[in-house]
């Protein structure tokens, strides 16, 4: 089921639908424990939902594949995450919000440390701290390209996102980072046989001599490396495949980045749960469907935090009546991922997943959690990007396929 | 999610990983009784790896699909058998331990009978004993075929391997066996207009020539039929494409093939599931990848014998702790595809599978059963393929996809 055969079932409808995301959701069991962090926590409100909605547990990706957040999102977007993947310097700029523009070209760097011969010896310049890496910018963002406007934005400690802005760039350049030490630093090199790839690889190649020079003398960031040269994608656009006017309410860079990438408008909120759902509720007639986003769960888990997740978790829960109070036709709960705090990290382990509506068949689950989802009507590895023809049926936003 | 997109995420880690077949696992119920095979057998050891990790159902072709050994184990070694296919003459010369080269063409042959006029009037020449189909095979092995080496190796009963050796052969050959009696035998006519396809053909028409010569005066196998023309496949390798140095423990040619195949070492062992266990620790430094298999719960099930195959479904369970005191980072234990004793052959049903690490999530299942797997967290139609990046994940192999 691609964006295009959805977009031809599309019809509007008077209704709309709330999407809350709680990064990284879905967890594992506690070693000695019998319950997860969503399992242990108090979620009266979400287990109500359950309880009249339909649950299951979702797949963003893949089988055993580990999710970034921008796939794990695009699949809750209903993109396919294998079909719709973003170049890693478009990935860069969304992360610090930086906002590219059509044709921009971006790609993420590294300050390393070079020897005599120019062979790479550390590829993170023994990470250096955030505060050199932004002299460090300030120092290269002076060099003048002939033709092109460049930028480079400082991230965390080694690392800076590059941008080349101008007509007739291209993507279709290879990574100068031989990833890995005791090689030479490579050449720019267009991967493609075109005047914007070879105009976009003499603008790199003139940016890459400057700076040269103009890090020679430092120890130990002497030398600079561009890997994930890539454009913004030209992908069809979330209000036009859907038919829906979505607002985004996040507080990180790279969510909102991903939900502009898609064209949904970002809202503004003081960054609290509690005031999404406000301003959900204050721009309720500009906007028929709502992505929240809560990001606590995510770095509770990758904190490693098993209690301060659970202790997310029922806040979320606690604040949902701010927003069920809205009356959304249709609400959907889950994560883009999981990030089980006795992991530290991302995992592959599906989502736990509610869908309330008027519309929904009856199931046996009557709690938010991983164990009770394995009975629910959703199935158990449901992909991730199934949810939005889902919510779009449940919104009465679909007519029927074939007469 | 291809292998290629797997291959990608790879990253290494000391870790190991056991599969466990239990060849056609899967069972039915008797039909007076309440339990498959599998659920009848007395399996402490598994029902403790059922409690610790996560179960389910796996599909390893497609619904309704009855899987052969080969499509079965592809699927478990992460190939998908629809995408995979090997050419029946391949698939012969692996059914005996011949060792196929790059190059050489492969094909099934039958022994048949003709009449004065070539028609064919059987195609299996009554079934003539393995004794007499060796002899024939010896007479035909002599055919000298300028520029190619031939073999002629007897299978069972009328049937017999069929192999080309030289320089530029090509398997785009069409089958000279009618496939229906009362029709002449075909002409191996090249299916694609190349060098190579020609060159082969005019070397089996030689051949042929040469064989109704050697056959013209016998009863009743008086003629000989060619089909399946194939080459070895040229597929990405095992160990490229998910990182591992892979071990097949197997007995019989078909399993040891396959394994070859897709580049697994084929270590040696005495034959019994106990020695491949042995083998396994005795080997344990130069491998991170074991693929054990056990033939005996196919070969009980194929016979009826629905005690037999409980039989050997407990002792395999006796033996288990052998393997799992080698502490595996990962074990997986299914099988290749089901064949129900009370069905006598290979069947469509799903087959159950267990997967047990550390990083398992808790499901309800505590026996490893058909009914009890229903429950499982991998779901009731996981496709086999899935298996081998969820191995890869929980073995910490696999990286984040997209940022």
């Amino acid at each position: 089921m691609d964006l295009h055969t959805i977009r031809e079932l599309v019809h509007p409808a008077d209704t709309t639908i709330a999407l809350l995301v709680l990064d990284g959701l879905g967890g594992l069991t506690r070693r000695q424990g019998r319950a997860t962090e969503l399992e242990a926590a108090r979620t009266p409100h979400l287990d109500e939902l359950a309880e009249r909605g339909t649950c299951g547990l979702q797949v963003p990706v893949g089988a055993g594949i580990i999710p970034g957040s921008g796939p794990g999102h695009l699949g809750l977007f209903g993109y396919d995450p294998l079909d719709y993947q973003v170049g890693r310097g478009v990935l860069s700029a969304l992360g610090i919000g930086f906002e590219l523009q059509d044709g921009d070209v971006a790609a993420r760097g590294n300050f390393c440390t070079i020897d005599d011969e120019g062979v790479v010896t550390d590829r993170r310049a023994g990470r250096i701290s955030t505060e050199t890496n932004r002299q460090l910018c300030e120092r290269l963002r002076g060099i003048d390209v002939p033709g092109v406007e460049l930028d480079v934005e400082p991230v965390k400690e080694h690392r800076f996102l590059f941008v080349l802005r101008g007509e007739g760039l291209s993507g279709e350049i290879e990574d100068t980072d031989p990833h890995e030490v005791g090689r030479p630093i490579g050449s720019p090199t267009p991967t493609v046989d075109s005047e914007a790839a070879e105009r976009t690889h003499e603008a790199i190649a003139d940016f890459l001599d400057e700076a040269r020079e103009r890090l020679g003398d430092l120890e130990p960031a002497n030398g600079v490396l561009l890997r994930g040269f890539a454009q913004r994608p030209n992908w069809p656009m979330f209000p036009e495949v859907f038919g829906l006017e979505p607002a985004c309410l996040a507080s990180y860079p790279m969510y909102r980045g991903v939900s502009r990438l898609v064209g949904m408008d970002v809202e503004a909120h003081d960054g609290s749960l509690e005031s999404k759902f406000e301003r959900v509720g204050a721009c309720g007639d500009d906007y028929n469907f709502f992505f929240i986003h809560e990001k606590g769960t995510d770095s509770s888990g990758e904190d490693g935090d098993f209690d301060r997740k659970v202790s997310v978790i029922e806040e979320a829960d606690e604040h949902l009546p701010r927003l069920l109070e809205l009356e959304p036709d249709v609400v959907l709960v889950t994560g883009d991922h999981s990030t089980p705090s006795s992991m530290k990290q991302h995992s592959w382990h599906p989502v736990p997943v509610l869908l309330e509506a008027d519309t929904c068949r009856a199931d046996p689950v009557s709690e938010f959690g991983e164990m009770a989802c394995l009975q629910g009507g959703l199935g158990r590895r449901l992909p991730a990007k199934r949810l939005m023809p889902l919510a779009l049926a449940h919104a009465g936003r679909l007519t029927k396929f074939g007469a």
